[in-house]
């Protein structure tokens, strides 16, 4: 029930940067938004969407700001992993993630390269927070359709360095390196028992 | 008017990760944002915001994902410059930017600090696209508010490069360092009429 309620505000976000329409349809619009608002506000979380499910045990992370079925922000990246540590998406960025006239914000490239090396990691069972991320720009990245793909570079102990890039319809846009350090709770536990990304 | 819109709708998105209400809730809100989206779908601009304000020859950045005041994507951060090159930001995160439970996702960091390098190369005249950009994570960016400033570090040629850093209520959370290349139409184009952040 929230994933509709989430493309809906997807479109709705779409259109406060690309809408034309005249003042009186605009405060309409907003007159129906806030509507949602008064309804949704009835009752307030008091854990955020991480929270509860860490609590849980299980991690859905639906409220990502990158992969999030509930997060409007979330284009939302649906990514395909292997445990070799391959992970790769395919995707539309519109209108609202524009930094310079026609392209995808650089800093926007940088916070998909970043999941999308998060999800590396943990499908090779190496999950944990970033230390380091760098972005080499090549070119602009063009709004619409993109893919990105990532891989592990290397294991060295507690460290993962592992690799991305974004591909537009003009080849690569951007390559990622970032070196992610292994949680303590994780090297005390079994090697054989990943749980997956969690940054 | 575009404003207020986008404000609601930033409430929408914070609910939408943040709302425990029941289905039934759930559904008539949709159907509210969807009043709302087939309002303002009836007249689409053919240009996107920066496009648009491209041609016009002035950049006004309402659509951009991280000060744009029209884009609810955006927190919306609002920077303060100076011409030495030097930029802040004081600026609430709330759960729809949250990667690892509580904590700002990394991704989100390194873009609110790409930007804030950007203003901060525009202040001091040498506005450019990102070229590298790193982000050194030192720990969790708690979600709540925060703050962050950036700076020109040197100068040299064609390429400048900036600093920055996010603080949270324990001091630095993450470091940033970008390398922007000066645009070749500002190269040709007298040292005295810098026009701002352009990536």
């Amino acid at each position: 029930m929230w994933r509709p309620l989430a493309e809906a505000a997807r479109e709705l976000i779409d259109l406060c940067v690309m809408s034309d329409v005249d003042e009186d349809e605009v405060r309409a619009a907003r007159a129906d938004v806030e509507a949602a608002v008064a309804r949704l506000r009835k009752v307030r979380r008091t854990q955020t969407l991480g929270q509860q499910h860490l609590t849980g045990g299980r991690r859905r992370p639906w409220g990502n700001p990158v992969i999030g079925l509930r997060n409007p922000i979330a284009p939302p990246l649906q990514v395909s992993t292997d445990p070799s540590g391959r992970a790769a998406t395919e995707f539309h960025c519109g209108p609202a993630y524009e930094g310079p006239p026609g392209l995808v914000h650089g800093g926007v490239v940088s916070l998909l390269l970043d999941q999308l090396l998060g999800h590396a990691v943990g499908a090779a069972g190496r999950p944990g927070m970033t230390g380091t991320l760098t972005i080499v720009y090549r070119q602009g990245t063009p709004l619409g359709d993109l893919r990105a793909e990532a891989w592990i570079d290397r294991e060295d102990g507690i460290k993962t360095w592992a690799k991305a890039r974004m591909i537009g319809p003009d080849g690569v846009t951007a390559e990622a390196e970032g070196v992610f350090i292994l949680p303590r709770a994780i090297r005390e536990r079994s090697p054989s028992s990943p749980t997956g990304h969690i940054g």
